[in-house]
């Protein structure tokens, strides 16, 4: 499933994208699905203290961004990186923010930066 | 004024640069601006049918993510992307943007997309 393209690829909107990657947890998310392809939702938290409601949530505005996809797989929820999708549809955007969160990753990473809704 | 590098640029953080380009109407300033250098701020919004409050709501985010600084000109102010600075921080970010508004262009852009606090 890695680098799937949604059908409603083009119908992605810039501003969600920029929206959803606009916070130090969906940044971490989104590098470490980058760098390892594929993860569990609670793999590619780990390190962070977040409640699982709040994973969730974070889980949910980067899938309806497009960003990513998830499948059940037991009692987990795998979740893949929608690279290829992201590329064409705005091409050079996820490169440039994946090159730059370096330089965010010397902040510590809060536990929540909004509020849920 | 063009391009300033604001004193504090290494201390801007890459989600706040993204949350303040997650906007339609954030994102034709940004568009603007880079087109045209600097801009009294009715100029950058020529087009769009948002209210004068709500115009000072977006600029106030872009200032304060340090994508754009401003000056007073007898009644109006005038605004200057920070591309420098931006580009010193976040290599290539911008115009990873900039390179796919166009894309988004083509939607119509709403009134307001967000809630004034």
């Amino acid at each position: 499933m890695t680098g799937d393209v949604p059908a409603e690829i083009s119908r992605l909107k810039l501003e969600t994208v920029l929206y959803a990657l606009s916070d130090p947890v969906r940044l971490h998310i989104v590098q470490n699905l980058a760098e390892k392809g594929e993860l569990a939702c609670y793999a590619a938290v780990v390190g962070l203290d977040i409640a699982k409601s709040t994973q969730s949530h974070h889980y949910r505005i980067l899938r309806e961004a497009g960003l990513i996809v998830q499948r059940k797989e037991g009692v987990c929820f795998i979740s893949t990186l929608c690279r290829a999708g992201i590329d064409a549809r705005f091409p050079g955007l996820l490169d440039a923010v994946l090159r730059n969160i370096q330089s965010t990753r010397q902040d510590p990473v809060p536990a929540c930066s909004e509020a849920l809704p």
